[in-house]
């Protein structure tokens, strides 16, 4: 057998994406595809080789500045969510040069901040969210100390897709005087797009980095993350020296960094546009409503009414659903707090897959 | 314009690798390309859903720890050098746990562990290297202390291609009971493929991790880091809990991780197999002594014999030089210390690129 031949009969065992209802990622956008193509062998983390590839990027990072509302942001394009949100953290941290840092971030974070408690030395204090799991805003001040280094706020938790109160983090950061790092991995490339946009962003002052994925809801292909800053000074928070690159500094966390996520981020944003994006993310939410209808039509409550195209069901029996759903090759995930099923409804979560998804799902209930 | 086309335009502002003599990157192999094709889409940070991937990521794994005398090690591919670099260092840090770590690297490491440093909080103590630029091990005992967390050894460093006294430096750690790194993310696909392989890995019963690349010269597609550990408890020092996803532990550093450089490092082991690699590395070898004879004839003399592919030529010019060649879409890169020339002779660097390139560069001189 040859080895491509070989390689096919692995990529056979992988569940396609028609069956995966769990996922923040998706199948990128066929322009995705074909501009990912074009720059296999690009390599940004040498960036004088490559000039080419580093304006695509500049282009791409103010783009995204753009619809954040911050056009000259600093930034970079990543590995993802992960690495924009250790940046981020990082980046106030060093600027912020307290003995024994902390961070304030709310209960609902994404789980990367263990991570980064672990890999940055930072202190992680959890703030608790109210009902409707925003984050408590008296919890986060009370948290606060002499040696909080920054606040995060999520525009789009994982888990139920929710936004916390930016607006008024933000004023508590500029009170304070802590960095405000918002994660907007997902909902970066949501929240813009929807009918009330909440503003999340760099319209708030306070707001001095984001976290955007566009090979999240950006249908790039991965690794497309991606990390702003308001402003040069926290990317220079993060740089070393490079000698014998092209460069003279470097403020990335990896070196060798490929360049196929701008390529693909780009095209997907330049071709579709504002509007393009606008019915991308109007048709998951028309799509997410079509789920909650079929799964209240079973007697499944959503924990709370979905913000975006994320929604989670309570249900004591959630493990087992998603047990049994995966060994009939359905990918669904669940929640532990409370006990419920999760879904993300991405663009490839069609009309004709949540049909066929609700035929398994009643046979398995 | 559309938005393809207008890609072009940028991808080819890009200088052609038949211009670059400085890169440890290389043009991938066409089957890596193929091979990257069939696993675009692939996230390897949701295991559950691309099982063949896992599997697939795994056979490589073993392969490389077979060639690094471990078939049975553990680790996984990564972004890059920089993070296999992070996870080794952290992994030894967070099963010392000592207070205010240190870790005792060569002066010729790569500028990575200076952000490693500032990323894990680990104070970075430098050793000095001998007259052929390995590193001292009389230095490098005189700054372990109480406090050492890891020992790191170059196996092909960055700027002259020398490999550290990895067996003295094992046995070092073995008697200090101190965790040694080897970062082989150049040599690692060179060494074992030479006539006369240095042991610079597994084989060294000191040696607890080691980081290699397939995407410098296993012709992979970037990103393909890989990072190896002896056992299973070094990752297991790295892992956080993953709540929504198919798995319920990560280890790695990032979350979202592409397939394709699995898929691609693979094709090409596999394709090549050991004789087929020790053809490109014998080729590359030739390559090199093709240039330091070239360069010798114009009376400019390698810093060291050079112990593989990479090669540096004193010169007090060196900065204006490169940037001259630079000007004329060449490039090449520089050390400071001493004053030189670098050039590393990737698969791409082949006789045709070096007699053009000495064509440009007796004009320059």
């Amino acid at each position: 057998m040859d080895v491509l031949e070989e390689l096919r009969s692995y990529r056979e065992k992988d569940i396609p994406y028609s069956r995966v209802l769990s996922s923040m990622c998706t199948i990128p956008h066929e322009l995705a595809v074909k501009a990912h193509q074009l720059f296999i062998g690009t390599n940004l983390g040498d960036p004088g080789i490559f000039p080419g590839t580093v304006e695509l990027e500049r282009k791409l990072v103010s783009m995204l500045g753009e619809l954040l509302h911050r056009r000259d942001c600093a930034g970079y394009i990543c590995s993802g969510g992960t690495e924009a949100n250790i940046q981020g953290i990082r980046s106030a941290r060093n600027l912020k040069r307290r003995k024994d840092p902390n961070i304030v971030i709310p209960k609902t974070a994404h789980f990367s901040f263990e991570k980064i408690c672990d890999i940055l030395c930072v202190e992680v204090r959890r703030a608790n969210v109210d009902e409707d799991y925003r984050v408590d805003l008296a919890e986060v001040e009370g948290l606060i100390d002499g040696r909080t280094v920054a606040i995060v706020g999520i525009a789009g938790t994982t888990e139920l897709g929710q936004i916390d109160p930016i607006v008024e983090l933000s004023k508590l950061s500029e009170e304070k005087d802590i960095p405000l790092h918002v994660d907007a991995a997902f909902g970066g490339l949501v929240i813009p797009f929807m009918d009330r946009p909440y503003p999340f962003d760099f319209a708030n002052k306070g707001v001095t980095s984001i976290t955007i994925d566009p090979h999240k809801m950006g249908m790039a292909t991965i690794p497309a993350g991606g990390i702003l800053f308001r402003d040069e000074s926290f990317l220079k928070a993060l740089e070393v020296e490079t000698p014998y690159l092209t460069s003279k500094m470097q403020f990335t966390l990896t070196g060798t960094r490929p360049g196929t996520g701008v390529a693909s981020a780009y095209a997907v944003l330049k071709a579709l546009g504002y509007n393009g994006m606008r019915e991308i993310v109007k048709r998951c939410l028309k799509n997410t409503r079509i789920l909650v209808e079929e799964m209240s039509a079973l007697g499944f409550e959503p924990v709370i009414e979905p913000v975006m195209n994320v929604v989670a069901f309570k249900t004591e029996r959630a493990e087992e659903i998603k047990q049994e759903l995966y060994r009939r090759r359905w990918v669904i995930s669940t929640i532990r707090e409370p006990r419920a099923i999760r879904f993300v409804v991405m663009p490839h979560v069609t009309e004709e897959v949540i049909k066929n998804f609700m035929g398994e799902f009643r046979r398995v209930v």
